[in-house]
């Protein structure tokens, strides 16, 4: 009886079938496994090799596309379990997770603790849990769900979850904006700024979760962001600062995981949103964060009541695990600069870095009153004199030098380009622009195709203010295939407006 | 520009793949589709033929399982689309789902409004909402985050969501028993009864959810539950009561949908469970309904407090929804009779309703009580009176005789049988048995292969109060591979006691 029944070996085949990010097996529905394991579709089992294992789904086949004892795989079961075509692989059946009992916890709106914080975390960035778990952690912790301790666990346990960088000087300076608006592409003109000074900002980002475009699909369309940890602290040391993608840098991986069921989910909820943006710039060696909350009435942070339980989250947490915050609540009402969507925010980057005379002065303005918030909380400059130097640094020349420099140790610099198709969309009638649907303008951006297609998105020619003829353009959509531009078309044909004029 | 972009045609290709219920359209990843409309892996699509249409998770192929031009379909795709290889199908972009907004304001804890459940029930039933999704809707709805009122609107939309059983005759009696106590399988004794005493009974079960059996999986192993609607009306209005399947009936089809997504999360919460119940008896053409709920330490319902709380709940919707609902608290200490499992149930019920000597006496006196509050429910019988009324009907054998009349109705009828792989748990002390882990007992009987396996399962030799020596057997286990009973005895291993001998 005690006979040992793992020893169930399958020949490897690589069928050619990419499914994002799931692990799939696929095995013959009369395969002797399957009949003694008790597998059916579905079913998740564990995949070795080696010494390694992964989880993957049963994709049950009835067909010629497998001889008898083959076992398929989808491109990244290969990738991750490291194995090819001929390859042995053998299967098991997945042990119960122990942690899911506290996500039932959970979801029944009891406390956990950091223990707990600590095994569902390890168990997610081991790929133990399946989508529609991790949706189920995400939802129980959405709302107001999490209370301050257990923010404070979360945060710790995914700073745990990954690498961590360090850094020889004491003092390690990050910035971030809470998403919601289009086009508040910042990051790219604070962190020459500040390397320019002569202070170290290794900046990683995020890829954009519900939003158009993140920082790092944005310097994507300049340069290489797919850097590794060695390549960050290359550029880092000669350059004092960077433009890294975070993910690739495993900084709190389990953290990517969760982010790309949010995404699908399209929520992003505030204990979550703060444990993700802290656990990233402490693991990335940060000691002082500005961290900017723009609030509006179509923002993400609706009411300034809302952006002021933000901040106080912010700062307590941050004292937990050791972080000096300082937070910038901010205007949230209307787009930044011109550009929604990869390439066209970084054609609105770069003529601010340029000092071009058509260069967005909002962005230009909102980024230097970062760069002084950050200039004044590592103490290099003294209170009220940060916006002052910044701008000095700016208009010089000396941050667009630094960009450049930054570019060329990242790998190169590339012009963004506009896509091939584009539509204007003009007011039907004449007078004064006095609201944007901030949301609506970031769903007309992706569904015309941005992040995925970067030179898909808007380019904006009215903010709040603007006086406008009958006829005048609004804006334009740009999209990378006529498909999605129609389907852009079609929603807004299909909403209320999104600009409102009177 | 306002050209037609949806016309992308493939041919159809049956890959032979079986991914359970779950769409899946295959298609190359160079294909003029994938680029001009942005498709990239795991969008979910739209896919059309003839007038149908379903929603498909793209899975990206690059090898030579597809010519160009050809788009795979997985079996369950095949069939909910009906095609077959060679067919022409179209794909487009799956439009933005409106009611995930309703969703999204659950899991920030607002209150939404009957329409918007309305809304939910309706797309989840037309196969809108992907996994995630569900999973999201179920866990905003966890816990305590549905009123009576929401409870209310969620059974209205379910029942609403599928086909309803109308019947001539005026008092329909229906049961339910809240589950999560091994073993506790009555419904089939108590339906011959009240058929048996001439009053109508359209029993339709469901299969196990969080259990290793479910009534319908119990029945399956002795006749066919898998009935259409125009079977269960032939086989009631014959005699007088039936043991369905309730999803081949479509009763509340959204609430198997739900189902499925709250097995895979091993979850059940109260106001779905409700909703659930509630939806399907109504759907059934129910008017008078028993409901049984089972408290113990490790039953689903912990403490008399909940299992009061559950019994206002049912009461107040059932009123809402004008249904006579009588709810019966009972002792949910220790599992009822001897065999967990499908198979080793149905021995049970057969030994019950042959009045053997040897029939599990605890299994027995449950179901008459059921089937007593249900004819005095009914009116039949006068208060007090229902469960010697029950118990002549089944002790004179007009039960068992009525139950064989309704088994060769629907199809005949099979012998119950033990699996293959049996080993004996035996006591390493002697005692007196003094409490069960109801939840370890039933995991052991799943991880043996109950349900999906029908004659897994355990066979139960030691209530509370059991005085045992060392070495007598407090339980077997059964399986059909060797595979499954070395796994849960590897589990067993690895837990505390779940007899407790003192």
């Amino acid at each position: 009886m005690k006979q040992p029944y793992h020893s169930n070996t399958l020949k490897v085949k690589a069928l050619g079938i990419d499914t994002y990010r799931e692990n799939n097996i696929y095995m013959l529905i009369d395969c002797d496994i399957c009949r003694s394991e008790g597998f059916t579709a579905l079913t998740r089992i564990v995949v070795h090799h080696n010494g390694k294992s992964i989880i993957a789904t049963l994709n049950v086949v009835h067909s010629e596309l497998l001889q008898e004892n083959e076992g398929g795989l989808s491109d990244i079961a290969l990738k991750r379990l490291d194995v090819k075509d001929g390859d042995l692989i053998t299967v098991s059946h997945l042990k119960p997770i122990e942690s899911l009992s506290d996500v039932r916890a959970k979801m029944y709106h009891k406390k956990i603790d950091e223990a707990a914080y600590y095994r569902i975390i390890n168990d997610i960035t081991n790929g133990l849990y399946s989508d529609i778990e991790i949706a189920a952690f995400i939802t129980a912790c959405a709302g107001d769900n999490l209370d301050l301790d257990e923010i404070t666990w979360i945060t710790r346990a995914m700073i745990d979850s990954g690498s961590k960088l360090e850094w020889d000087e004491k003092i390690i300076l990050d910035k971030h904006s809470v998403g919601g608006l289009p086009g508040n592409r910042t990051t790219p003109i604070v962190v020459p700024i500040i390397a320019a000074s002569g202070l170290t900002i290794p900046k990683t980002s995020s890829r954009a979760i519900t939003s158009p475009a993140g920082t790092a699909d944005t310097m994507e369309t300049i340069t290489t962001v797919n850097l590794s940890i060695e390549k960050i602290k290359e550029v880092v040391n000669k350059e004092g600062g960077c433009f890294a993608w975070g993910r690739l840098a495993k900084l709190s991986p389990a953290d990517d995981i969760l982010i790309s069921i949010e995404k699908a989910l399209d929520i992003d909820s505030a204990g979550q949103m703060i444990a993700s943006v802290l656990s990233k710039k402490v693991a990335a060696g940060s000691t002082h964060v500005v961290i900017e909350i723009p609030f509006g009435e179509t923002a993400k942070v609706r009411t300034h009541d809302e952006a002021l339980k933000l901040q106080y989250y912010f700062k307590v947490i941050g004292d937990a695990i050791k972080l000096n915050v300082e937070v910038l609540i901010t205007d949230g009402s209307q787009p930044v600069g011109k550009g929604i969507g990869p390439s066209l925010e970084a054609m609105d980057v770069l003529s601010v870095l340029r000092n071009q005379h058509d260069a967005p002065s909002d962005l230009k303005e909102k980024a230097l009153m970062i760069a002084g918030a950050l200039l004044e909380l590592s103490g290099k400059i003294e209170k009220g004199k940060g916006v002052s130097e910044a701008r000095q640094i700016l208009e010089s020349g000396k941050a667009y030098a630094k960009f450049k420099k930054i570019c060329f140790a990242q790998g190169g610099i590339t012009e963004p380009e506009f896509a091939e198709y584009k539509t204007e969309i003009k007011s039907e009638i004449a007078g004064i622009v006095t609201g944007i649907d901030n949301r609506k303008l970031a769903k007309v951006a992706k569904l015309a195709g941005a992040p995925h297609d970067p030179s898909a998105g808007i380019y904006f020619n009215s903010p709040i203010g603007t006086k406008v003829e009958k006829g005048q353009t609004l804006f334009s959509i740009y999209a990378e295939s006529e498909g999605e531009l129609q389907y852009a078309i079609d929603y807004l044909e299909s909403v209320s407006p999104i600009i409102k004029i009177v």
